[in-house]
């Protein structure tokens, strides 16, 4: 095959053949077209974007280049949730374990932490001994057992994603609509799934912060998961703050026990429930929102959900003590109250200061080979809107030392405005679906 | 240096320092920036462009890659030309000898046959025995000896954009008006001149056919000769017809001795002349265009022209009797004439279909690494314009066989029509300077 001679085409603002993503894609992933060409390639798609059929051919190409999970004759609906990752997002945490204990089939496979939002991997492994690196096969087979598994991609899924990421990492092609759909759904689909709910995040935020963006990301994965049996839902949640109140790997998991165990913030809840009442009814074990709703609160107040948890850590290597005493996660070693500089009320608490300060404080990654602190990170107790007296506690700093803790405070006194008018987004603001976008 | 947020950075349009630019090439240069990251830049500045700062340090950092030619004391000045490349396009081989009997140092470095165009080297080494792979020094050496060198781009000058050109051929990255610029001039102002006559061809077969982005080339280069020392001065020639009559290697070699023997096609001298012209001038050898024209016809017929090509073919290991017998350039095995299929006036000798038939005969390159039949090629005796009659010569096709034969008639039939209106391009239509666009 010409490579150039593609590149040019699509330089120049024309569709490739389906026929040609696929052999560029093997090509690629057998090392026969070189990373300066496929680098070149993956710009001018930023530019000129792909049509319809040239990213179902691109992400059928990359689910093609690895094995899938299989789940056949498991008797129970196989439902996935996707977010593209916000601040304080430990939802997964707390909806696997949540929709598991109603009959569906949680094959939850999750990513780190890179760039300003944190990992579901990062938060799980700050769990003593809790192991995200399972097989295919063993993912498989827990799934069967405990009707959930929470995991790092295999080697075996979508080969071709792990190579094209990396190498839109370090070349300025991550930020492209088609090649985010396809680096996603490639994964989703390669998970043997019956249906998939998409939790996009818009706001200053988000990856995406444009809501009619995020919109249209959302059409494109929904259109691939829909055309290859995946019954696919988007819901648009805000991401101009952080959801729940902690960020930060330990403080997100107990964050989260605490949730299951119906002492949740409002706004982590709202939006899990919200997200888990798209996985019943997509499962079809209820028709109804308000049943399906009642049925997930119903696994918290039972303390179903919170066992589900435990047999999960306890069959991935995990203590499962830390539902019992959560204090056996790493816990940082200097801690500082931010208190309101003056009285008013919270105009914003900005989700990408908060989340760049908590990699600063080392519970991120800035590249991928960075090694993480679990315990270091933000409490933060009000939200926009909240009227606050000077003085009064908003929030904690967890660090490793004096000067992680200034670096904290500074960061809070900047994502935190306490005198101007508070025009938070929507939590929950749009629900998509093939049929089209509605307004919640 | 953080090479994925200058990517990003130019991806959205906004423009890198000068500094960035220069630390950017030296790293790709020294191998720190690995080509897939140089690929994804370039490719966002096909897309984006460069300002005109960005343009000259771009420049600047590729000659700074490498050594230059150095004239010091020579006593004259010294004086290149550079064309965009054509079909049938000899012009060097004329112009360079013509020039040199001026009292003009003439250091032509010209670049091999590659796309649909043929190449000055591939040209010169159809004479048995000449060299083009001088030293710098040996070039400098043979410039004061006999006032002009005839080589290929040393090693020592701007190897960043030998390597960055090798690149950009694999990428897709070819057609940018700035990374044209940045090639050509990059090498041309590393040869010390004082001044740079440009030959940019337009219409159908030309690399840039529209006038308009012709002229933004012409004055993208005239703006960095200009501001580094170097006076630049460009003409916009025809190449929606070959020129001359001749194309192919030894043809061309063979029509260019007839034409300093002052046997010449007229547009192939018009054109020779013109830019000649525009060479004394630049070198304040004449002051008036029509006393420089003079001086130039004079070299011609007093066969100084002739003579002074001799003994460059002679310095350069070539066998200097190909001016009294042609003969000893390759011939072709097979000739055959095509004839006017219908009387009328020939609207078309389209040069693209020539160039490209003239390499599916064997005599260009479709990868920098194909070995060139030199004897091969077509002779077209007639210009759009002209009227015929059924039956008619028009042209020769030179080939290896009798295949070849058939692709070099198939290629004139598709080439010419004789049926139509003529409304060629003007031979020289534009003249660009510092000062503006003359049309002429």
């Amino acid at each position: 095959m010409v490579v150039p001679s593609l590149i040019r085409r699509k330089r120049d603002g024309a569709a490739l053949e389906p026929a040609e993503w696929r052999t560029l894609i093997d090509e690629y992933v057998a090392g026969r077209v070189p990373d300066y060409q496929m680098a070149a390639l993956l710009m001018a798609v930023v530019w000129r974007g792909l049509a319809q059929d040239e990213l179902a051919a691109l992400t059928d190409a990359m689910i093609a280049s690895g094995d899938r999970l299989r789940f056949d004759g498991i008797g129970r609906p196989v439902i996935d949730k996707h977010s593209t990752g916000g601040v304080g997002d430990k939802v997964s945490l707390l909806l696997a374990p949540m929709v598991a204990s109603c009959g569906v089939a949680v094959p939850m496979m999750s990513g780190r932490s890179l760039g300003d939002t944190g990992g579901t991997l990062d938060k799980l492994e700050s769990i003593p001994g809790f192991r995200t690196a399972l097989s295919a096969r063993e993912a498989e087979a827990q799934v069967r057992r405990l009707g959930c598994a929470m995991i790092r991609p295999t080697p075996e899924i979508a080969p071709a994603d792990g190579k094209l990421y990396a190498l839109r990492d370090v070349t300025g092609t991550v930020e492209s609509i088609p090649l985010i759909a396809a680096s996603i759904m490639s994964k989703k689909l390669a998970e043997g799934l019956d249906g998939l709910v998409l939790d996009v995040k818009t706001g200053s935020g988000a990856f995406i912060p444009e809501p009619e963006r995020a919109i249209e990301l959302a059409r494109a994965m929904i259109a691939l998961g829909e055309t290859r049996g995946c019954r696919t839902v988007a819901l648009l949640t805000a991401m101009d703050r952080p959801l729940g109140r902690a960020c930060g790997n330990s403080l997100e998991v107990e964050e989260a026990l605490q949730g299951l165990a119906g002492e949740g913030p409002q706004d982590l809840m709202d939006v899990t429930y919200a997200l888990g009442v798209e996985m019943l009814l997509l499962g079809g074990v209820e028709r109804e929102a308000a049943a399906a709703r009642r049925r997930l609160e119903e696994t918290v107040s039972s303390g179903r959900a919170l066992e589900t948890f435990g047999r999960i850590i306890e069959a991935q290597g995990g203590d499962a003590g830390v539902i019992e005493d959560p204090g056996i996660l790493p816990q940082a070693d200097a801690v500082e109250v931010f208190r309101a500089p003056t009285s008013g009320t919270v105009a914003t608490v900005d989700a990408r200061t908060i989340g760049r300060a908590t990699i600063a404080l080392g519970g991120g990654r800035r590249t991928i080979s960075d090694t993480i602190d679990p315990s270091v990170g933000f409490v933060i107790t009000v939200k926009p809107g909240d009227k606050v007296t000077a003085g009064q506690p908003l929030a904690s700093v967890f660090a490793r030392d004096a000067a992680g803790i200034d670096l904290g405070l500074d960061a809070l006194r900047r994502a935190m405005a306490t005198d101007g008018e508070a025009e938070p987004l929507p939590l929950v603001s749009h629900r998509v679906t093939l049929a089209g976008v509605q307004v919640l």
